[in-house]
């Protein structure tokens, strides 16, 4: 135990310079609250409002409904949330909800599970910018009169931020997020003292106005789908719940205990808000409208195109603490801020499962090295570039763009869940100790309902969504998921076809049997000594020189030096009356190889390695090809000797630089466990004290 | 002698089947005249106009003075072919204006020559695609009234014609060219026979306008500098004679003669056509102004914006043989189709020059060899580009063009000329003969009157044309001109810092001792195996394997093959808690040249070839990093052992197919001929029986 806890405070130390494992420390809970939640709390800035703009349809007098609305969803989250501490006892490695349906479930639904995430962090991405920006411009409104350029602008800002590596740090979360919870809470709780002790009476911006019902008189099967489409909206308030089960490593010890601490602290911190936001909201007469424009009448006039309808937090915050004033323009720069906090998760999250779904092989495994900035990059490109259409298709309407949440969280609820029951099944067979049978079964149940109400939420939702938008989402679940079967299919196809046969390789591929190294020459200069020197030493069978005669006079002098010299290596002229460098190379190549078929030929290239990006243009395009070329060309081995220049010093500073760089997503994964040591050495030579090179480097 | 014309006839017939070389057929006169002239030829169709245009600014008087100007132009005609043949005789490889400045004056002159080539190649592009969608619209007004549009759109077209490597055919110029000049000429004919037999009055569309000058009672200075101004702009006649002294090498022999007699032909095409034109026009009362919606008056009122102004050979053919007769359109098709293929001849220059200039490494290397298709592909894509935008800011409008051409032209006339004198005073310095040397006196004279009259005309254009455009031109010049500087100055300081010392390079550089070859491996598969029987075939003085471990569960697994295997090769395993590859590699490499820094490190890389671009983003993403990487350390070469899967055929096919494009300009470039051949071998081993492998590709 000592020994595990002490690996990774070794390479922490040992490493205490190199910035980018800065930020690997463990969580304790009151950081990774902020850390994980922002999501789920930021969505109460939303989600009250979607209940009360799809029941304002029936008029203002269904807003009577919310409060069962708002019991629904209560249950909902403590379900949830108590679900997912099942999860997170059973499953601390982090995997989520991915390894949680892969394993029980199989790789399909795994696959479904990670499809359904990845639209989801698109949209998270899309919809808490899209309030943010609603919530800035309740206090300015500069922007939403420019809604989907900021929203925009705010995905480019927070994508350049990742790009460049800017670390996530837990301070960085924890400040705004405690704000908006203490904002919303001194909200509440000054609300409640104003209208309950006081006895003011609160008026919202919009309490004057009417709602013109679209449809009155709703009842029966027509009023049930209203209010569950009501339900299905406010359901956006339980979006990424799922986060902290992802999380574990990176909490402190006991991981899971605290983890689990922090998501019931979660759960009931959104519950609580999410109550009070609405309550407020009633009392103090707020009107919302899918349609504000012409639902939302003044004196019984509409209030026409030129209305903005604030987001319910910032009218409640304009009741309770006055409009304009400095809580109320604190609150909402708060709960624009958390919003922006909650998007930014979606950007560590991203590349993140990427890296677990690449270790699969659903995505390329480069995404698999763990801080692999090219990976990263393409992944914060691709997240940043759907965020961005969505936000620019819909014209940065949160309203709009929730019809497209929600399905793929409550996907990903319900096959997690439902893969829980199985685990728990299995586990039963085999468990004998009764008091841990009991506490099985009980997780069991647990599992089982949250399995069943998040499917029937998700059946709600489909219903109630699906031609106003869910299915966009599920056509994105739909290409993730055939892209990924793609990719798995080909990584298998070419694992098959590169599989060695079990035994008699010899006769399957005929052994080599001697090597020609042709070393190629275009002048005698240091890089060509170099390669000549190098391919001397590894004592081929055969080893030549070999120029192009492109220009006779320099193959001239080119061979005067080389016999002035005394080279004593033999040197082949080929002619190329089209100045060509590949062609002449490959067809010399290939005679060597068909007069003797069972000798490889080895081909030298000395290379020059500059450091500039223009200096690439200016040199080594004709061994660039010549090496692409040569690769296609079988019983071949190419390769490269390359000589510095002065200036590709200052390549390797850049490089260095780029290694340093800080993945996103580095706080959320926790530290490194360093895999299960097994080196060793085998074999007769070259085993003699180097056993320990393996994970300290020397000389750091 | 036999000799040298059995080797192209060697290669031609050797390469038949590859459609390539087919082009390479030397040309008849009466094929290289279409295909080197239709850019002077087809000038015709705009510089009349021009003259006429800038008179026009001292009113339609002022037209009279057109004989005269026309006769200057016609002595500078006859002055730069009698230079040129001079040109042509003394220099018969084809270096042009380029290889006699830089040969006679040095390579600053070389270059400057170069750089008025390169712009003047783009206004060529420019200009005569205006100037050729002007006389389509005169057939078919959609034209003018989309005249940007349409320029742009034909850039294109030419561009992606040339990309895909359309070759460059006899006939497709002969045709259209011939059409063009028997239809000029049986314009010219049939309008002095309706004029002066017929006695009819044919009169042009504007026959019936009056010019309103902008500058009455013009005289003295300001009357010779309008005449010098309508001088400079019937110049743009005279652009593209150099285009023959290019293309020496693609006549038929004898080769300079064909060539010479060539330049007199077009010459006199090019003179009778002018003076053919500019007599029929004033012949018809043609009226043009530089601003004829304001300057041109009907009836005492302007035109207003709706006119467009026609092209004086279309309005001449539409005084002779009617507006919108048969011969009317045929004959404004074939200008169109002239001057098109006159802007074609540029994207086959220009490349051809940069290939030139590469050779002195004025430009990146690669441009060098002969019908490299990326390279050929950035010189067309700048020139396209460089083109659309002036045609894009210039409205496609000919006239405000012709502005900043010209000037590179006489730039490059007046340094050849100049190059051609000290050509010829260096070999009178040697020279006994005395028939010999009169003829060099009698050439001397030419060329120097040549330089001189030119070197006029330049300043006559610098002086009227700077403020009306010549100065981007100059500007571009300059651009190019530095650089090119640049680039060649990068090249030179790349080149001492390569040197090698002429003696004691041991002591300079430590010779390496020992190789230490490391293979890497990640499972134990096809790839793997080739590349340790080809590491083991090397025999270096230590060879070990090397796997990182990313998960343990595989190595492990890696390492049971392994022993299962009895790979008789040590396996040395490097954890890399991150997952990277790169890194751990690169260390561990650099800490064994830390260990014995005599030592070299040779890595194994197995590589698979794939062959689709997206297998790519799949597959060896990380060995491309990590060759990359090392490519920065010293003392170290990499080796890549490479695997063809099935689909890498798809790769193969496709390199086959792009090596058998044809180059822009081949055929005007003539046959390749085959570098002396200064064939040998030296040394001791490995020379025996491979002699004939220089350029006979066996098997082909």
């Amino acid at each position: 135990m000592s020994k595990l806890t002490d690996l990774p405070k070794r390479i922490l130390i040992g490493r205490a310079l190199r910035s980018d494992k800065l930020g690997e420390t463990l969580l304790p809970k009151r950081i990774a609250l902020p850390v994980f939640a922002s999501d789920p709390l930021s969505s109460v800035a939303y989600a009250p409002g979607q209940v009360m703009i799809v029941l304002s349809v029936a008029g203002a007098s269904a807003y009577h409904y919310s409060p069962w609305i708002t019991i629904a969803i209560i249950v909902l989250m403590f379900t949830v949330v108590a679900s997912y501490r099942q999860n997170v006892h059973a499953y601390p490695s982090g995997g989520g909800d991915y390894e949680v349906a892969t394993t029980n479930l199989g790789p399909k639904a795994g696959l479904t599970v990670a499809s359904a995430l990845l639209v989801d962090y698109v949209l998270t991405v899309a919809v808490s910018i899209s309030s943010g920006v609603e919530n800035l411009g309740s206090a300015v409104p500069f922007f939403v009169e420019n809604k989907t350029l900021c929203a925009v602008g705010i995905i480019l800002l927070l994508t350049l931020m990742n790009l460049r590596g800017v670390r996530e740090s837990g301070k960085l979360f924890a400040v705004p997020t405690y704000v908006f919870v203490g904002g919303v809470f001194a909200m509440i709780l000054w609300g409640a003292y104003r209208g309950l002790v006081l006895g003011d009476d609160m008026k919202a911006p919009t309490a004057g106005f009417e709602v013109h019902a679209e449809q009155t008189g709703l009842a029966g099967f027509a009023l049930i789908f209203l209010l569950l489409r009501a339900f299905s909206d406010g359901c956006a308030a339980l979006t990424g719940v799922e986060a902290i089960s992802n999380g574990v490593p990176a909490f402190r010890k006991p991981k899971s205990r605290n983890a689990a601490t922090t998501l019931a602290l979660m759960g009931g911190l959104a519950v609580t808000m999410f109550v009070g936001i609405i309550t407020l909201a009633l009392a103090t007469d707020v009107k919302m409208a899918e349609n504000p424009a012409q639902d939302l009448l003044k004196n019984g006039a509409p209030l026409g195109a030129d209305y903005t309808q604030n987001p319910v937090i910032s009218q409640v915050a304009a009741a309770v603490f006055g409009d304009g004033s400095f809580f109320f323009v604190v609150l909402a720069a708060a709960t624009a801020l958390v919003l922006f906090l909650a998007a930014n998760t979606a950007y560590n999250g991203f590349p993140l499962l990427g890296s677990i779904l690449a270790q699969d092989r659903y995505l390329p495994r480069q995404l698999h090295t763990r801080g692999d900035r090219l990976a990263f990059s393409n992944g914060i490109v691709l997240l940043a570039s759907a965020a961005a259409v969505l936000v620019y298709l819909y014209g940065a309407d949160s309203t709009r763009l929730i019809q497209l949440y929600i399905v793929g969280v409550f996907v990903s609820f319900t096959l997690s869940q439902t893969g829980m029951v199985r685990h728990w099944n299995r586990h039963l067979a085999t468990e004998r100790d009764p008091n841990v049978r009991r506490r099985m079964i009980r997780s069991r149940a647990i599992n089982a309902f949250g399995a069943f109400f998040t499917g029937l939420v998700l059946v709600v939702v489909l219903l109630t969504k699906f031609t106003h938008g869910a299915w966009v989402a599920l056509l994105g679940m739909v290409i993730f998921y055939v892209t990924m079967t793609a990719i798995r299919r080909h990584y298998d196809g070419v694992s098959e076809e590169l599989a060695a046969a079990t035994e008699q390789l010899d006769e399957e591929e005929v052994r080599p049997s001697r090597v020609h190294s042709i070393v190629l020459v275009s002048k005698v200069h240091k890089p060509t000594l170099r390669a000549l020197a190098y391919a001397k030493l590894m004592r081929s069978h055969r080893l030549e020189a070999l120029s192009i005669n492109v220009d006779p006079a320099e193959t001239k002098a080119l061979q005067t030096v080389w016999h002035e010299r005394g080279i004593d290596v033999p040197l082949k002229i080929l002619d190329s009356p089209y100045r060509e460098i590949t062609r002449p190379v490959i067809d010399y190549v290939k005679s060597l190889r068909r007069e003797s078929p069972r000798d490889v030929v080895s081909v030298f290239i000395p290379e020059y390695v500059v450091g500039r990006w223009y200096e690439h243009l200016l040199h080594n395009q004709s061994a660039l090809r010549l090496k692409g070329r040569l690769l296609f060309t079988p019983g071949v081995m190419v390769t490269s000797v390359p000589w510095q220049l002065d200036s590709s010093e200052l390549a390797r500073k850049r490089a260095r630089k780029r290694a340093e760089w800080s993945a996103p997503g580095a706080v959320r994964r926790g530290p490194v466990i360093p895999p299960k040591r097994e080196k060793g050495e085998k074999g007769e030579k070259g085993a003699k004290g180097e056993t320990g090179v393996t994970s300290q480097v020397p000389g750091r």
